[in-house]
């Protein structure tokens, strides 16, 4: 595997590559690397010819309150778990290549960026979406692939996408949990023991849910506060979300319409905020 | 020369064009062509082996009070025009071929896009920065080629395509103007015949600034209260703005520094709004 620190570089690389022929295969992350993302690695990997794998905390996606500067990172160990999966390019570029004094451009998916998280989190989806696209210039891939934890930023990205005329596959991989259900994410570092026992209530509050529909039920408020109810029993967590909504445009259901609709939500457990979700 | 119509198949002579190693040079315009279009369509035929011609009339950057609908339009001519100068491809998407129902990702270069023109057009820097990145994305050039005659347009635009990591080199050709000095313009067409003889006034308002920095003068104010004397002796023309500006970053400035300063005006004559500037 390369390492490769800076933008010119990387697209040196990615030349190289494209003139032999080879397709490429991009998995965007922002480290600590946990088996959600080596889930997406792995596909990138054994699909693609040239697999490119960026490992960068993007300040741009980060409110002036939220936990940038604390966000959990472990370079090396994070290379070396890329090293052993085999991927071909590790771009891991410093803030100030990607924002060099003067930035200023910036993209925004209208509309679909303030429901859900984006409603919590002002200005997250378009610093999402402005480095993804500076990576997609940079990397050029074939295919990119996101996890279905962050469901919100997977539609607003395929939005974005198709909106601006990019030629990428964006592939979407199934979540991964732990034993007990949890959804797997870096956040989960910052979780006291008794804090990661109480948080596995996303998970089931969102199976609860899950079960009620299939047993019939198809009115969106009820399911919602199916979640809320769970999560209230949790003395340990606090709400910030539950949604139901179409999974194309993120708009509200009543109905809920088995094949096109999420159930997201978004529980603060102590300070760290947990997102997990499902597809109906 | 080809004229092409939908997205997909620009993308496929494109990626043809580019398979067989040829270097893309592209203009993008609204149409309507005048020398002043014709000087950067010459460009892009003489440099690259193979010239992409757009036109389009963007909705996007259009305010609702603006004037896209009768915006003058005549893609006959303007093809004749094209295939004489020996372009390879003329690309005449449709508006739902760029914006189809459900688009929404717009892009933004923030803190340029709000002064000289933006001030008065709202939205209008958004609207060209959102239509630029799209064909970009569908021509792919090597070489893109627009207008100094607008001006705070490619400023913004350099920014945009450094900002966004695109390998896109940017040429900006000089003004060109009739024989009295008026800046060609599409809107020109608006103009009646005294009308027309008023225009002038914008291009001799820039001369009469510029005679004063060679003589001497360095204060910003000073020099633009010049144009804005001269404007007013007008009686059919109406100032928008008279701006002195740094060329990098468009922040205005106090004292002029030959070599990156930017003169810029707006001026209303009746309903049509002309602009014009000059490098000092």
């Amino acid at each position: 595997m390369k390492l490769i620190e800076n933008v010119r570089d990387m697209k040196e690389m990615i030349q190289k590559e494209k003139k032999n022929g080879k397709t490429i295969g991009f998995v965007p992350t922002m480290g600590f690397l946990h088996e959600g993302h080596l889930s997406l690695v792995r596909e990138a990997v054994k699909k693609s010819e040239c697999s490119v794998v960026s490992i960068f905390v993007n300040p741009a996606q980060f409110g002036p309150e939220e936990d940038f500067s604390r966000y959990p990172r472990d370079e090396d160990r994070d290379l070396r778990l890329l090293d052993k999966e085999g991927v071909s390019y590790a771009f891991v570029p410093k803030p100030q290549e990607m924002y060099p004094r003067g930035y200023r451009t910036y993209v925004q998916v209208q509309d679909m960026e303030n429901r859900l998280c984006g409603a919590s989190r002002p200005g997250h989806f378009k610093g999402v979406c402005t480095v993804v696209l500076k990576l997609f210039h940079i990397v050029q891939p074939d295919t990119a692939i996101f996890g279905q934890k962050d469901a919100q930023q997977a539609i607003i990205l395929k939005r974005m996408i198709r909106d601006l005329n990019l030629d990428i596959v964006l592939r979407i991989m199934p979540i991964v949990r732990d034993k007990d259900g949890l959804a797997l994410s870096s956040r989960n570092a910052y979780l006291g023991s008794e804090q990661r026992e109480a948080a596995v209530c996303l998970y089931q509050s969102l199976k609860q849910a899950e079960q009620a529909v299939k047993d019939g039920e198809r009115n969106a408020d009820l399911v919602r506060s199916l979640i809320q109810e769970k999560i209230a029993g949790e003395p340990l967590a606090r709400m910030d979300y539950a949604a139901v909504v179409d999974s194309e445009n993120l708009k509200p259901l009543e109905t809920i319409q088995p094949g096109q609709t999420l159930l997201a939500l978004a529980v603060f457990i102590g300070e760290t905020r947990l997102i997990d979700n499902m597809m109906l």
